[in-house]
């Protein structure tokens, strides 16, 4: 199961790495995983070193992060009116050694960052193919996260 | 529409990459896309430069292959009894310079090789969740395919 985190709806589930002497197997999602929300798109995004993509919120998509190459850092901003954990940031950086899924409900802000020197790249197991209607972007400054200490 | 191969069933999908100055985004699968089965799991592999996995068929799984890192060479033996192109072999080399989607329906053979110096990865989006019953596997000298010229 999904281990939750301190923004409602957004989860972490551990992914297994298959070692294999001519290259391993790293896992992404099944359709029964915690998160699976049905299948709509898969993309590749990548980040370069220092940049951050974001702030941008999905009104209907569900998203299911995975880092399969370099280090990503994800900040996650509530601002949702209903919500328990409203004006809360979450953050977390994925990478092999970190190997984890990161799922985000739609509904709550998100940028992330590129860490690593070289690629830095996220696979997103979306539940709906890319409609630019059903998302909303912000400047980056416009929630108090300080970037300067991460 | 996907691009047929000299393999019945078996063919390739163009996909876009969008450039980005903080990172380009790579599509991968929708699923209204040609060659989309259904999702089962999407799961990544690496394959270390030189070596080779295969070969291997599945019996009842559709695999969707992209090459997001690095570059590898996929090999498939169609030995169909049935099939319109028994005996015939068909490889291609997919990476960031040829994104395309590869789609191979059970069962016909496939291997791949590691070709580039760094990191070799593939997604995987396959439309059934891994079940070790449903493939078997064959020593890479089983079918007549030269890799010593590639």
């Amino acid at each position: 199961m999904g281990k939750v985190t301190s923004i409602d709806g957004v989860f972490l589930t551990s992914l297994k790495c298959i070692s294999h002497p001519k290259g391993n197997v790293f896992h992404a999602m099944k359709k029964s995983d915690p998160g699976f929300n049905g299948f709509g798109e898969a993309y590749f995004s990548t980040v370069n070193c220092g940049d951050i993509k974001g702030w941008k919120k999905h009104h209907r998509m569900t998203m299911n992060m995975v880092v399969p190459v370099g280090e990503i850092r994800f900040v996650i901003y509530d601002d949702r009116t209903e919500s328990p954990t409203k004006g809360t940031f979450f953050d977390i950086c994925l990478s092999q050694r970190n190997y984890q899924r990161l799922t985000v409900p739609p509904g709550v802000w998100m940028c992330f960052k590129g860490l690593g020197n070289d690629l830095n790249l996220l696979l997103n197991l979306a539940d709906m193919e890319h409609d630019p209607e059903e998302s909303e972007n912000m400047p980056l400054g416009s929630f108090a996260y300080d970037w300067r200490t991460q």
